[in-house]
């Protein structure tokens, strides 16, 4: 299955008067993880493969997470990004967020893969992942 | 023990370019919901209570959520707030929040009672929660 | 012309480690305020709006703020928005935000009305402001 | 004077509803930016450097932009910071955000070096920098 790890920093922005790194930050980091995975994979950024796919993007419907050990501004940090399943219309990932070698936060998030609603384009509606996608996720094209 | 709803609205700035919600955006609001309930049941605010505590904080460090429809800008929703369970120096939290009445997301998260280190005042180390606060979670003082 | 004034509390989420807000998040705020005014001015929300004007949105241009005095988590603030002048295809706006009657920011912005480029969605092309609207930025119907 | 250029991305995360980068997102960027010319310029962290000065942070309070052109998600971006002037507890920057060479974005900041105050660590105090710092912002130290 499909990995990638990236590094990046905790800023200043992310943080907390307690001085430790804001946790809903860690999702916006994971998002931006996910992103790249899928950018990889498709050898496409995600504003080409969205309209490739002319899809709305792929929400998170469920996840969860836990948070072992704190990090503040100035750690560097690395991100281990994995697909871990697909189904029909959605995508099961892993994120491992380690600071010099330590698990610091793991999560696991369910993304749905969408369009806009055919009769609705205000609203978004689940889609299977196109065959050209799902091969690519598989590994079995690169 | 302990409930506290209160109404916000999404905003332009909470939202992404599918123009939705950015989920990450919905543990801010949880994370005001949570300051919100502790204010209520202690009588004091956060600046306040760490303060009269001496302490750090309560990071969360277990979540898990659920998202069963989307919500965008403008959209006026009602988050209510639940302390499930106390523990020596852990508790757990629930919000749910609604749209016109209809459940939109769900979220459990797991917090600690934090000190500064009394070696080293840059690391936080969970503590018992006093028990003077653990009375009013349990609503035996108001 | 058209003013608002609205209450908000700066958050834990809004501040950093030095305990005090983190100053991009008051122009989260301040473009909040600027929405409220125009949905007040013109009867509907944001979303209503870009739908009802087929626009993309009132980007800023252009900007420029000072801060005078710290808010901090738990603060309760008042913000202060005027339209000061309106031209073809741009408008100007002021906000002052207090903390108990004291002024802590002001801050002033240019906004365009843009629309989707005609041969370009991806791209925004500024516009002129609609009649009916300049009607209701001027006052002169409400 | 001091000068960093660094490369970063604009992420799905920093974007709204119209497609383009929420632009306070550009001042977490610059407040990066900032962060990373002054951790060169002393040869410390962050955290490093309000430790080893005994300092509170160095707060934005005055500031203007001017957004030239848009930027969206997956844009590669350059943002050149540069030391503009440094007084007796205050100084100058400037940021120059830039698009396959094109300028998007253009802000000055003034920023001014703050202590805890003597006789109340809740509150900010503005303080001569030091000498050292002067002389390594002057770039007569290297």
């Amino acid at each position: 299955m499909l990995t990638n790890t990236r590094n990046t920093r905790v800023e200043w922005c992310d943080c907390d008067p307690a001085g430790i790194i804001f946790y809903p930050r860690y999702f916006e980091m994971f998002d931006t993880s996910t992103t790249m995975l899928i950018e990889r994979a498709l050898g496409m950024s995600k504003f080409e493969y969205l309209k490739a796919y002319d899809f709305a993007g792929h929400p998170v419907v469920e996840m969860r997470a836990r948070f072992r050990a704190t990090t503040r501004f100035g750690d560097e940090v690395a991100i281990e990004t994995a697909l871990l399943a697909c189904g029909r219309s959605s995508f099961k990932l892993a994120h491992r967020l380690t600071k010099a070698g330590t698990l610091a936060v793991e999560a696991f998030e369910t993304r749905v893969w969408t369009i806009r609603h055919p009769e609705n384009p205000e609203r978004m509606k689940s889609q299977p992942i196109p065959a050209e996608v799902l091969a690519r996720f598989h590994g079995t094209v690169s």
